[in-house]
């Protein structure tokens, strides 16, 4: 596999092209945007190259969901060797509407993928080549995959650094529609709940509304495009939803909610994915001013001690301040006596 | 305000002890499970003075929610002269339950307050003298408080570092139902929902339950005394659900949800209060080794950029990460040139 036509220079698109370039392959940006197709080219180096259309090997369709099957059906009539990839959040819909059209020897050559991979900044000026590096890349091969062209598109991205999944796209659907697009829609009809003054308002709001700063009209496509798999969860929440309303919040209706709520989060791989590796949490007092999170990480890196994962507390009005650090249980007593001997506030 | 006692040891008994005691006042403890009254008593030193009834200035009643009223009404009886507040997140309920069984003259002696403070370690071993510093503390007058009171108990918030806000109780449960149940709810739904293997799952996911741990004998006393203030924001909610599924998530449906919700999030006040800061974000790549967090705060420390806040993305099987700092605009220009001046990957 070495040239690659990339269809739609937004932020996925130019990100491959960016991984791709610098694993030696060459590209070439296709884009309606004539900024985005320029500033994609320009930013691969590579990626003004023109190939005869007979010597394209792999095509990779980074359009939104909307527009992704009938750009995969022009791309195989176009490009007669390649494999043609798509990168979108929905994967059932496209092969369905791919496999409608093409004759069974094309859609061989056809394979739906979606990277787990994406940034607040989009367009080909959020590109970066590492924007794979350790992100999950599902991987849905047909009845009809060649299987080479799998293992060929597998190596690919392993080489971009992700950790490719190989799964059917129903059940890439039915994924997706739990962990990303049912809390894209809770996360926004809880933002769009909000109004007066909130003076109130605390941690637990703010991550539950951080994804709420979405684009609609990226995320539209994408759910309605996900509605088979989308409408189940909905009806399902709705119903829990009005069945708390009809007991009046009754206890024992909310104690259910929120048991079933502790059991399900725990489901959740953990960072390095498989096991969870259950870190402790230490929580440690800082004072709003520079320097402070310098000092305390400097500690932790002198004596050997990696930081997991953090989170820091603020609400309105905050002087003071809490840093949580999650590290290896086995860490934990060090970190403690360390930071406490410095005179640190810890609270294990 | 002198002589305290406190009617529950739990997190916010045993904090409001702490921070009591820091400011020279003397409390005494009664909670029913005798380990946490002994061990709040041993924390504050102060803890275990006996006093009068008569004598009793302040009784602070930090039971759970459905006890409220009943140890509240008690209090009133039994220390004769003494403001009785309690710390519940609900207020109206209590307030009527009390307003019904006390003559007019008892009930100016008591105040609703909610103090929005809290930890992830519950009971006395969490409490912390600090634990209210910077943050919001509500005060619920009633139509009979005693004005002096109102004023003397503001004062003693003011004492433990948190911002008094006044409001009806009516406002209050209200308000909480927002930015606290109606998220709690939505978060246990969701995390309820998970089932399955889960290795696409990322950070929005991660973000939107975390909040779902919660104790779920707690919260259905906390959520089914505020049931008048959630069911009609429940019921919104599921009827824009049930609009979303009868319109099979057409493009134009799932728009119109996204965006009320971006323009909903932008209600939220920033950390400090009051008018958002609109601060700059600037993404980093780090490794994820020790040290790297360290050396990246050393830098903003030495060139005295302040660290408003930071996020740490992770995603299963992730070894780089992308952490994204906070900052003043002001100081974004300087933190870029410093940062990618010594190496860092930035990414403005």
């Amino acid at each position: 596999m070495r040239q690659i036509v990339i269809i739609g220079a937004g932020l996925i698109g130019t990100s491959i092209g960016l991984a791709a370039t610098k694993n030696g392959l060459t590209c070439t940006f296709v884009d309606s945007n004539p900024r985005h197709q320029a500033l994609a080219t320009q930013l691969c180096g590579s990626g003004g190259s023109v190939f005869a259309d007979e010597e394209v090997d792999l095509v990779v369709v980074a359009t939104t969901v909307p527009e992704l099957a009938n750009v995969v059906l022009d791309a195989l009539n176009q490009y007669p060797k390649a494999i043609v990839i798509d990168i979108g959040s929905v994967k059932t819909k496209v092969l369905l509407e791919v496999s409608l059209k093409v004759p069974s020897n094309d859609l061989s050559r056809y394979l739906g993928t979606h990277p787990m991979a994406g940034r607040e900044i989009t367009g080909p000026e959020g590109a970066r080549s590492d924007l794979f590096a350790g992100r999950a890349w599902a991987i849905c091969p047909h009845e009809g995959s060649n299987q080479a062209d799998v293992a060929s598109i597998e190596e690919l991205i392993r080489s971009f650094g992700a950790t490719a999944y190989q799964m059917k796209s129903e059940a890439h659907d039915e994924e997706v529609a739990l962990v990303s697009h049912l809390p894209q829609l809770l996360a926004s009809l809880l933002a769009g709940s909000l109004h007066g003054e909130l003076s109130l308002a605390g941690q637990g709001l703010r991550d539950m509304v951080r994804i709420a700063d979405s684009d609609p009209l990226l995320w539209s496509g994408i759910l309605s495009g996900n509605q088979q798999a989308i409408k189940p969860l909905l009806r399902q929440i709705s119903k829990q939803i009005d069945q708390l309303v009809d007991l009046n919040l009754s206890r024992e209706s909310v104690e259910r909610v929120i048991a079933a709520g502790v059991v399900g989060k725990s489901t959740i791989p953990g960072k390095h994915g498989g096991v969870d590796r259950d870190y402790a949490k230490l929580p440690v007092v800082i004072s709003d001013k520079p320097g402070q999170l310098a000092a305390l990480f400097a500690i932790c890196g002198e004596i050997g001690v990696n930081i997991e994962d953090l989170s820091i507390e603020h609400s309105p009005a905050q002087a003071t301040g809490l840093i949580t650090l999650f590290v290896a249980q086995g860490d934990l007593s060090t970190l403690i006596n360390e930071l406490s001997g410095r005179g640190w506030e810890v609270h294990p």
